[in-house]
């Protein structure tokens, strides 16, 4: 399976006129070679070059668990302490003939110290973008990816179904996500992101830090948080209400439901995340409340919590059949409380499936 | 505290020749602004010029929270995902006066994403390294930093003695992890880090991914493991074994626990990192094992969990009171066993204290 990904990097490398594709610890090279690597104060670089050929430079005592965990053939350049990377790096690139030309690089991963490390080693090689290269090879994702994306998105809505039945005034929003994040690891999964519960006036901010307010009857909780399986994540947003809300907090949850619901109408293949999110959007505006919907719409999913596609405007590119990613839609109340209302969703050939099936109507505790 | 912190960047700033500092989400601007940031696709960048002013690009729904958590004056610029960063980047650098001359960057943090995005707003700025001025910055430890690292320490050591109380033939690396991280969760702590469980021959691989290998009579079981206190992070390793050891497994025990004490001792003011990891080689080298001996004697860590400084071969500056790092000597034996023995110190008027206790004494269970 690997291999064949390896192939389609080589294929899209030769389109781009690019001589080698250059990956760091990440998501990109975990997907092209398998190795489950973490970026820290080291130099790690791999090499996938135009003709097929990879190599890694990387420090010795990483060697062994790289050598074991890699799906694809790779010639290894490991350095010492004593060393330091720039010779290895130095003697990989010159057997790889990539001492001169153009290297795509990963603009979102890729740190100013490999960079220079690789200019440093090669000074006539030029660093391209190769970030949409990656991009497009990872958005469509098979039927292993899919498998345990929905995996992750079975245990956090159990998760999630658990943590609603415990909420009660008083408790605040740390010990609900502490509920959570317990819910999910024990059904053996880790939360993909850092769980947000944000309550009250809290809940108008998009992207509150979990607090030790206590909830309150009238409350809205805004509830975001998703687990990953095998690498691969999962990401749901629900509301609650603490009592009945106010008149305007249960009108801006009707809005914000039925954005969801049109955005995700709205996807098939070959549209465009601009087009999903301008759908979404005009519902909030049609019914005032644009100015409120202060983000985009959505974003890809995978091995990644935020990846391509990006469901929001200028994002002008037709999705293709297998790209998942989240539909969003928001209303924010400054002081007063906010709604988010948040699925995963794959293209499929009909349409789309949303991945997250969670009740979206309304769950007054 | 923190305009403390910004006057002596400035300082430094300074003596560098520097413009500006440009920093990205992480310790680096935590420590400086109080903003606790994560990296995600979009461009969020601080500058801090050598005048003392401060100004931070970032993206618009993350602009309440930061205006919360700053801890010295901040002007900023926030920017749409319609708009995109590159504008509001342009007036940013344009009001700071930063239009050509040096900007410090983080090697270690800066992505490619950032740097190309400052080239593009200023082409005539040049970007040079910052990260041995943060390093030198953050090294010095004050009382409030050291007091939640004592506190990190104790978490991780209290969870320690209850885990290892737990250790039985059968169970797992897996299992071992799990009751040692819920027993850090107990006492109000996440990990500082992937905590490591490495046993039997799997310990005489220093990065050893936790499996479900049971643990057998016989075996060493390396237990790393570090807790998260207010930013600040513990680190600790112990090699545990079930069941009376091999002589072999025995001998290279007390050889590394000589060489942690040996090491320890020669820890004071103005001593090197070199010349700490020369001192534990030594002892490891004398005593027949020196090949076995595969990574640096240990790291800083503070805010993060590597940082400056680095105690290795070619590491030559002398270290001053309040430098915080590990002292974690091990031998590794392929296909039989490795021991390792890791403790947390901080450099005094006098010596050093060490902040991790633990017992060091082969603990058999």
């Amino acid at each position: 399976m690997t291999t064949l990904r390896r192939d389609r990097l080589v294929a899209a490398l030769q389109d781009a006129g690019m001589d080698a594709a250059a990956l760091v610890p990440g998501a990109n090279l975990r997907y092209l070679t398998g190795l489950d690597m973490h970026m820290n104060e080291r130099v790690s670089i791999a090499f996938v070059t135009a003709t097929g050929e990879a190599a890694m430079v990387l420090p010795k005592l990483e060697a062994p668990r790289a050598a074991q965990q890699a799906s694809i053939p790779l010639r290894f350049y490991p350095w010492t302490d004593d060393e330091g990377p720039a010779d290895a790096l130095r003697r990989c690139l010159a057997e790889l003939g990539l001492e001169s030309g153009q290297i795509g690089v990963e603009y979102t991963a890729m740190r100013v110290l490999e960079l220079r490390a690789i200019e440093a080693a090669a000074p006539s090689v030029r660093a391209g973008d190769a970030t949409p290269i990656f991009a497009r090879l990872r958005m469509v994702k098979d039927a292993d990816e899919l498998a345990a994306m929905r995996e992750a998105v079975r245990i956090v809505e159990e998760a999630l179904r658990e943590a609603i039945g415990q909420i009660r005034v008083g408790m605040t929003e740390r010990e609900l996500a502490d509920i959570w994040e317990r819910a999910m690891a024990a059904r053996g999964a880790a939360p993909s992101f850092t769980t947000i519960i944000a309550s009250g006036p809290n809940s108008a901010n998009p992207h509150h830090s979990n607090s030790d307010r206590a909830f309150q009857p009238g409350d809205l909780i805004v509830m975001d948080g998703g687990a990953l399986y095998q690498g691969y994540a999962s990401d749901i947003t629900r509301t609650i209400a603490v009592g009945e809300p106010s008149p305007e907090l249960r009108k801006i949850y009707d809005i914000v439901k039925l954005a969801n619901e049109v955005g995700r109408k709205a996807t098939r293949p070959g549209t465009s995340g601009a087009e999903i999110d301008r759908t979404t959007r005009e519902v909030i505006e049609d019914n005032g409340y644009g100015a409120q919907f202060v983000h985009r719409t959505g974003h890809g999913l995978g091995l990644e919590i935020h990846e391509p596609p990006y469901i929001v405007a200028g994002s002008a590119e037709p999705l293709p059949v297998g790209a998942t990613f989240s539909i969003e839609p928001g209303v924010y109340l400054p002081g007063v409380g906010g709604v988010r209302i948040e699925d995963d969703v794959v293209i499929t050939e009909t349409g789309m499936e949303s991945l997250t099936t969670f009740e979206r109507s309304l769950i007054v505790v």
